[in-house]
């Protein structure tokens, strides 16, 4: 009954000559030569496809295979290139028994740069986390489009589109740069053809196509060249756990298993939802029915889960992801919900990229507060089980809390402070931690100075620390200013506010420095002031880590590299205090002169320091 | 001037004569032919006695060096044997130039066993902890010790000595062994003589002296003999870290640096405590000031912090615990404040005594909540640092912590049962899960009974979860009958109440019996059924493990080893609950009887289970 209801299905489509009007599609549309995998898949989707005859003709390029797929409409080519393919051009030809003849000119481009030139993020980078659709609004032209299903703006809702794009981000990367950032990692740009909140991004319908209501893919690679000639890095971020349930493949799957729970999904039934218990990834003793209910369950039941199992999906993804590095020339890439798909699956497209991009980075999120989990993905931790992932860096959800825990606790034994000193002995257990990405907050947690409640000065805590420890910190667009959710904290419409001076008429405008209170103003510079010490401060990047277990209320930290020191304080006693310097003696640092970043005052290292409530960040650098 | 203060220190002593009237102390006082290791270093104490003349003559036993210490009145001389020393006794004879002459007759004793069949306790064995102050007196004769400082004895004071001693275990041995349990583990049964707070065993003033209060050497061994001959094993606690001020070389130390901050000691100061900073371990970035602080500071004042940097000390060490292994036959050691000394000694030591005994075991208290530490404790781990332990256990203070969470918090998406799965997935990070000894409670840590709030039913499943784990299980004494401190909560005194019917006179007598609630008759029976069913059980023992993530108030434990099917079932809705078992397909049970290990009643696998609140224990061994 299912197999009919499918058939029919598809005879609508035809008598509608819906899949007639459609376009040839081949994906990846273009490829390079000279990668060091000489395979390519192409997946081409047009209707009866399967009954054509393929033809081609280009020196040093063969058709190893022709696979058909379980849906008539499919074929998938294997094309094998050597090291004397040239660039060029070639016709694929499909002939039908009608003698219907349809084809694709695909382009093998030559490479601009070698693989290993594309270079990844790393601790010598701070990461500005930009939500597209709420940042800037260059061009109001493309606000609405009308062939896509959801073509409401409204600025007044949460949880609708507010028209902010690719141009909205170029045309401020000044203001991203002055403020001392060099990566930025918008949330994903691709169509998300979806009936509503299709403004965050993570539902995509079509992998190779941006979302016209960000812009165009020129727009995109113009994004991309823009940073480059700032010397700064664009970070994609990329889902291959799912799609949108209006992804154009949902109406005409190629496979029987392309998406998990396909059968459910095609009698129309509720679909199983994932027991989100991502420690099955990990745990010795999970039993197959939670880790299958955790892998193959869906997201929500408008994403579709991605059978990464079928070999085809796992070669359309990671052509896919090759396609976007090597187009874009990307500065990293983000992969989102990292434990949902099949690990071993994820291992071997971190593999593959990382194989053509060796100097290449790679975060995976793994929501997990537990430091067991995040060690776990990161390439080089020593795993129980042998499971390399080729993850260059995982997202550090455990210290992030312990940052809010410290600074919102009262000060005891074991607790305040406390939780940042042991939270940061847990470092041990990574492999490399200063290729773990810090945060505050993101587009899915509540703003920080939410989470502080609104408490400046601690504030200015976790953020002074965050972009002083061994990590790669990422900050929230708006965290300059304060940005919150309190009104409704946690909620994800409230978090992704618009930033105020990315819409013509906005009476505030963050980057005229226009209508911000004395505090925002104070935050912005304090920020400013770190970013750019840290943007060429070895100490910070890559120098030693030294710290002193929280006593009398204060913690402190050091970074050392050569004759930089960096010296960072965290005093939470309300009055002055005073730090009694002998403590840090093996540091050596009697006589030495430092200068606070932030007040530009200087002293010379000797008996003690009176410290005012709040942070402080010393350096010997002039 | 700290210099004269001793030597003044030193002729009130000789003035009053006291060192004269002092024996010749030798340590250790006899040794053994044929271990691995070859060496052996005696410490010896006489007044002046480095002005003495040694000699000795005994075949293929030489004297390889004499060290002189600090003090004139030590020794310490390195012998060698080899594999041709003989069993016997030879005079260690020491001629002082006045003439006088004192002697020691050292007997090198044959071994009994090979080292390698000493077994230490595993995951087969079920732990039966007991503070011997408090579990049986026997013999009322030694409960007041005229020449120890403290003198009184006062049942009705938790912090008095209570009496209880040696031989009340030994008399008790066919309880503990009904009750199921394989091994026992009495806290420090060495002398203690301390002015007050003796009774708990951890202040040592005598490494080699059994506390007269507890009995004598030939009692202990007679504890060991007996437990031997029921195939039960006897697991000695040890402290490396630290001595009881009154031991008898504080009075007379033989190096400068014999225990950490010493000079501060010998100027009679306030001494400085250890921060307990345990992580400064572990931590990569921890400063040498604080990790510092940690080791060398003293645990309390009247604990002076043994300095096994002094190589001397380090010796002591390792041969006195190497003594008391061959002496008793021991079928393991817990060591005490593992995180606290030197931990590169700490491996040292490990690793003497493993190389003797290699099947021995060892297990080294980490109070720590966080799996990364103690995880790093044990051997085989792979530790960033390439610190490896030699040690074989460690204790699951983490897990201790979630079973008591999972039970006490309500039922939520991540509270309750999820703890207990969460924290058992772990296990991933622990190099070998089942040598990790778990517990409810212990003598330092609030009665089981006390932290579930005195609920019955949650107090069986933490016991029933306990003892089905992977792991080398360990209960308190008096846990069977549910002993609380629910009247002071943590107080260490109430904690170590004594056992009902462990003293002549008692109104209740758990032995035989008598004066027991209903309640508490239950919960031995349930235990005792527990315990008398893992001590056969291969599935427990060693087992594979299949957990499945809690769903609906019920969280599904299986053990299984080829025929054999341990099914644990928590249940914590107050309802009967249904339990759906094709969620269990994986374990192909389908038509097996399984017997419900309290009730005795049984069921055909087939469909569902219907199940009341609490635990359920189902098995398919008859």
């Amino acid at each position: 009954m299912k197999k009919l209801s499918k058939v029919v299905f598809l005879i609508f489509l035809f008598s509608l000559g819906k899949l007639h009007a459609q376009e040839l599609r081949v994906e990846p549309p273009n490829w390079w030569i000279g990668f060091e995998n000489q395979e390519l898949q192409l997946l081409v989707h047009y209707p009866n496809i399967s009954q054509a005859e393929v033809e081609m003709d280009y020196p040093n390029l063969s058709i190893d295979q022709i696979h058909n797929a379980d849906s008539e409409n499919y074929l998938f080519i294997d094309l094998s290139l050597n090291e004397n393919t040239p660039p060029g051009e070639f016709n694929l030809k499909f002939t039908f028994p009608n003698g219907e003849v349809v084809s694709y000119a695909y382009s093998l481009l030559a490479r601009e740069k070698k693989g290993s030139e594309i270079h990844g993020f790393d601790s010598s980078d701070a990461i500005y986390l930009i939500t597209p659709d709420r940042f800037a609004n260059a061009n109001p032209e493309n606000d609405i489009v009308e062939s896509l299903l959801e073509k409401t703006i409204d600025r007044a809702d949460d949880y609708a589109r507010h028209g902010g794009d690719i141009k909205g981000i170029t045309q401020h990367l000044d203001y991203i740069q002055d403020m001392g950032f060099t990566a930025v990692w918008p949330s994903p740009l691709l169509e998300n053809d979806m009936h509503r909140a299709s403004y965050h991004g993570y539902a995509i319908t079509d992998f190779y196509k941006v979302d016209p209501r960000f812009g165009t893919l020129s727009e995109y690679e113009n994004l991309a060249k823009q940073l480059q000639q700032k010397d700064m890095k664009l970070i994609m971020d990329m889902v291959a756990n799912h799609c949108g349930s209006e992804h154009w493949w949902m109406k005409d799957l190629p496979f029987s298993d392309w998406v998990n729970y396909q059968e459910e999904f095609e009698a129309g039934e509720k679909m199983p939802t994932s027991n989100h218990r991502r420690t099955t990834n990990q745990d010795r003793y999970a039993s197959e029915y939670d880790a299958a209910e955790m892998q193959k369950g869906w997201f929500v039941q408008t994403m579709p889960d991605l059978n990464q199992q079928n070999p085809f999906m796992a070669k359309y993804l990671i052509q896919n992801s090759i396609w976007w590095v090597e187009t874009l020339h990307l500065g990293g890439i983000r992969q989102d919900t990292y434990p949902y798909p099949d690990k071993h699956f994820m291992a071997d497209w971190a593999k593959a990229i990382m194989t053509e991009y060796p100097n290449f980075s790679i975060v995976g999120e793994e929501w997990s507060y537990n430091p067991l989990l995040v060690g776990y993905w990161q390439d080089g931790n020593h795993n129980y089980d042998g499971y390399r992932s080729y993850l260059t860096s995982t997202m550090d959800f455990p210290m992030q809390q312990n940052i809010v825990d410290a600074l919102n606790q009262e000060e005891s034994w074991d607790n305040g402070l406390v939780k940042i000193y042991e939270g940061l002995a847990n470092d041990f257990g990574y492999h490399s931690p200063k290729d773990i990405m810090i945060f505050a907050d993101n587009h899915d947690k509540s703003r920080i100075f939410t989470q502080l409640n609104e408490d400046v000065a601690n504030t200015k805590m976790a953020m002074g620390l965050l972009l002083t420890l061994p990590r790669i910190p990422q900050i929230y667009y708006g965290t300059e200013i304060l940005m919150d959710d309190t009104a409704k904290p946690g909620d994800h419409g409230l978090i992704r506010t618009d930033f105020p001076g990315g819409w013509k008429g906005d009476e505030v405008n963050v980057f005229k420095n226009q209508g911000l209170t004395e505090t925002q103003m104070d935050f912005k510079a304090f920020l400013k002031k770190v970013l750019n010490y840290r943007k060429h401060s070895k100490a910070i990047h890559e120098g030693k880590t030294i710290h002193f277990a929280p006593f009398d209320g204060v913690y402190v930290l050091f970074r050392q590299y050569e004759e930089e020191t960096v010296m960072l304080v965290l005093n939470k006693n309300e009055a002055s205090t005073t730090i009694v310097l002998s403590r840090f003696e093996e540091l050596n640092l009697n006589g030495k002169e430092f200068t606070n970043l932030d007040s530009n005052e200087s002293f010379i290292w000797k008996d003690e320091l009176q410290l005012n409530h709040g942070i402080h960040i010393f350096t010997t650098k002039q």
